[in-house]
């Protein structure tokens, strides 16, 4: 009872803090030409704030099933964008009690999230309200070392209510290690930049 | 490349089409108290109009591995909310596919997908900011059937685009089959009510 007291006032005080804000400057910039696709899997990934995850279900009722979730995530800075999604994780929670047993994870996120479709009156599914897909495995990052204070930076500075959260829940750092990457933008099907071309895109230039 | 020609004609042709704009009015209402968790869930499923959906992978590179996508959805029309996600589905798509060689699937859908949380400055992974998981099967609905008409009213009507999707890609509609529903509201961790709670529950009363 003392935890959910806790936890809950740790949340109605910080409910006031400004959060995302600096992010409508990236909504305000529209995405890159459909035809730059490993640029514009890196546009969807730095503009999103969170993202949908798949994992595979260990819980009772549902095992082996998949199962979709939400969550925070930040692939850097205002200033620096890596592709690679941080999250701040706890094993407290279900899809990290599933990534336990069987790391292996699939992140989704769309321009339906940002201003973008709605604007463009696009429906979501439609290929011009484009979404990214990244599979690979989730893993920690060390929280001294280099990567991990990076992954705190990029995930407090776009999530101010973080650091906040209760200490007692063990939280981490952790990333996703993409092995694919898969883009629906515009027609003709699914498109999959090579890792390469995703991480040498940069959506900031 | 006819094909492509004739997907981008109906595609560009239809982004002057209205669509969503009726949902405003169910956005501007706030939802449920959080005590009432059935009704949180119908409320997020009723004013979402898309989801992230996770199945098992079929494809080479990723297979088995759990694969996050998103699907443009509807449990209903204005005046009435079945709980029921359906989805207007081709066999070419990927998780489509997936779904041919095993059912499952597993769909999220947020408050963060409205006004709500960035009115609120709520955190998209903070409790407050409301979501749900829906776990289960996908299943066919008969065309012809009484629930294939509901489908069909239910997703033409919040999404315009859908009846000038191509023809020649097979489309029908599906509906996934709950057998679990898990609610993330406030604090205290995921609320599981029950199939006839959920059903019960009416986000329009």
């Amino acid at each position: 009872m003392r935890k959910i007291i806790f936890f809950l006032t740790i949340f109605l005080c910080s409910t006031n803090v400004s959060s995302n804000l600096d992010l409508r400057k990236y909504f305000k910039v529209d995405p890159p030409p459909h035809e730059d696709v490993a640029k514009m899997a890196r546009y969807i990934v730095h503009v999103s704030d969170w993202a949908g995850m798949a994992t595979i279900s260990t819980r009772q009722g549902i095992l082996g099933s998949p199962f979709a979730n939400i969550f925070s995530v930040s692939d850097g800075t205002k200033k620096k964008s890596t592709g690679v999604p941080y999250m701040y994780l706890t094993d407290l929670e279900m899809s990290v009690k599933d990534l336990k047993v069987d790391n292996r994870a699939s992140i989704t996120m769309s321009l339906a999230q940002t201003s973008f479709c709605k604007r463009h009156k696009y429906d979501p599914e439609s290929p011009l309200c484009a979404h990214v897909v990244l599979t690979g495995n989730v893993e920690k990052v060390h929280t001294n070392s280099k990567e991990g204070r990076f992954a705190e930076k990029s995930l407090f500075t776009r999530h101010p209510e973080m650091p906040d959260w209760p200490k007692d829940h063990g939280w981490w750092f952790g990333k996703l290690n993409i092995t694919e990457v898969c883009v629906l933008d515009y027609f003709g099907g699914a498109k999959y930049p090579t890792l390469k071309e995703y991480f040498k895109a940069d959506p900031l230039i």
